[in-house]
């Protein structure tokens, strides 16, 4: 048996979506740019993706710029924004737990002489909004936040910081990572008062190599990749039709019956921390309940290190994260399990089961079953 | 019948390509950073397609840094090139004819406070190595050229070129965009000295949302994206697997029996060019002979608009391209015909013809036959 535990890695291709981009491949495969109708025929598949996007956001289609995945989107949305803005001032804010595609771009822009200002977090992941509110200044930016932790599925408080950001100075941007959300929450950016959503395609079973940068209408934001002026000059080069269909397929079928899909997965989690849990020397990160987000769950194992785990569990056709696996396979000291406090020896104990809306029952129990069987073997071996 | 000229401007994806890349977005469908073999699986897909690459170039497996295409291949370049280097000095050179992805880096840089020399070019379109010469000055950190010209197939003297820029300063760096000549040309970056080499998968059959940078070993570069330190930290974000793969096997066909598919193009061209300038009013620009490149004819029509044309061809079935369109879909006056000194009357009366190794003969001949028929009529239709 096999069980795919990684979803926040990256989540196996919808089928449809892969079909229709094989089309888009080898059959219509026009440049959206070509005057004649192979180009034409391109424009309106991309136009018709561009739309059930923006509909499972409720914004409008031109305020969607898709780019080539998630570390793009959140590059231009920082980078892109504080170059725009710079006149206006050059504090950002973002929080000490975020992805490394949003603290890198981070460190830049201080290079650059922006001042940054880190959020710190609570136990669970989560910053608090006093925080926030004392850390904004008149020139303050941007505020960049995470909706849900990479890591250990935190769930920042998006509505309420985007009150907090408005009412304090209507002009400073708001940027939401949503790359491990999207599919996952409703997200309305008019009523949280977001300017710019970083969206991640092969998150939510759509295409690698996808994504988008939702721009609110009017935003001030520099472009990172100059050219053609492809997407009103916002993300030039030749779009990525297959992939951009690829994911408006994905993205409208990862918002139908999506109440009852977080449920499923809520359900599956509390299941799995409440068994897992049972396993002596095995602690959960973050919130067990659900204030956290419904696919992932960190797991601490007492005297056990992460990559023997995962290594162990991959033997068994069980695949999970040590850490984040989302940067280059080098595993460093997480910043978000730092940041919430965990023992020092759990730093390196931990690893990461994410869900996705395909995974079962079956799944679960047999991960659950093959670590009551082997958590008590490896400690007993490797305890020092 | 049906002739799709227009492979400048983008191919169709071959067909074993594509069949690949379903097979990595539905099943082995890991990220590459994850530790267990899924991943594993998925970095050595990658691997194998960089070690394909790397062959066509006669290059180290290491070099070969993957983009989401040519526009931001050349970005990567220019502009990770000028910063990481401009200490050394702000002076850059390029031509008065590259494409928008390299000309508005060149004007980001600009307004950067660097410095840009725009080599003017014959009327073939081709820059004089004197011109390069004179132009290179002890501050000179980048020489910025394209190898084809995507407009008329211009071929910039590039071996000659790496000679005279590396005598003159050893540690000026090289870029070439390769985006049009790279699977029509034999292109060797030691024997070519040239550091830097933007390709496109879309262009030679691979998959859109692909392409590649070569990058010398040892060259200062700064990375546009920041993140996850992927790909050496050149290129954060998770590879896009499926795309790199299908961009190995297309890079892998085409560069196989390179020399008769150049043969075949290059006999198409000249058969074409005869035939289509025994129509009344009707040039060709650039060089006629194999001085250009095997795939590219710039066609003037006096007495047509280009888009007049484009439209009555494409209702035959017949897909041609107004100007270059490589960029968004407005036209505007072509730089690359202006530089050539193309009389004022043809500027907005010129198409692209776009041959690739799947063009055949019949489609030329279906082209030329409705051509005949068309031009006399458009022309006697709407000449003032």
């Amino acid at each position: 048996m096999e069980a795919y535990l990684d979803n926040s890695a990256t989540t196996r291709c919808d089928a449809e979506a892969a079909e229709l981009m094989m089309k888009l491949l080898t059959e219509d495969y026009g440049n959206p740019s070509s005057l004649h109708h192979k180009g034409v025929s391109a424009e309106n598949y991309m136009n018709d993706a561009r739309k059930k996007i923006a509909k499972t956001l409720k914004v409008s289609e031109k305020e969607i710029c898709f780019t080539s995945g998630g570390t793009e989107s959140n590059n231009l949305a920082i980078i892109g924004a504080a170059e725009a803005n710079k006149r206006s001032g050059r504090h950002v804010i973002t929080t000490a737990i975020e992805h490394p595609s949003v603290s890198n771009p981070m460190e830049y822009l201080k290079e650059q002489g922006y001042e940054v200002t880190y959020l710190p977090v609570d136990a669970y992941g989560v910053i608090s909004p006093e925080d926030l509110k004392n850390a904004m200044r008149e020139d303050t930016i941007l505020v960049s936040l995470m909706q849900v932790n990479n890591e250990i599925g935190a769930v920042e408080p998006i509505e309420e910081a985007g009150e907090i950001i408005k009412a304090q100075n209507p002009k400073t941007l708001f940027h939401v990572d949503a790359i491990q959300s999207y599919g996952k929450f409703k997200i309305y950016p008019a009523k949280m008062k977001i300017d710019l959503l970083s969206v991640s395609g092969h998150k939510i079973h759509g295409p690698k190599g996808s994504g988008f940068l939702y721009i609110k209408d009017k935003t001030k934001i520099h472009p990172i990749l100059k050219g053609g002026g492809q997407q009103r000059g916002m993300r030039s080069g030749t779009e990525n039709v297959p992939a951009i269909a690829g994911l408006g397929v994905a993205a409208d079928k990862i918002y139908r019956n999506l109440d009852e899909k977080i449920e499923a997965m809520y359900q599956l989690r509390e299941y799995f921390i409440g068994e897992v849990t049972k396993i002596s020397g095995v602690s959960v990160n973050g919130h067990t309940d659900r204030k956290n987000a419904p696919h992932i769950v960190s797991v601490s194992v007492e005297g056990v290190r992460a990559e023997v785990l995962l290594h162990a569990l991959e033997d068994k056709g069980i695949y999970v994260s040590a850490g984040s696996a989302c940067s280059s396979n080098k595993p460093a000291v997480s910043r978000t399990l730092k940041s919430i406090g965990l023992k020092q020896e759990l730093l390196d104990s931990t690893v990461r089961f994410s869900f996705s809306v395909e995974t079962t029952k079956e799944e679960i129990d047999y991960a659950l079953s093959e670590m009551a069987a082997l958590i008590p073997m490896l400690q007993k071996y490797t305890r020092h």
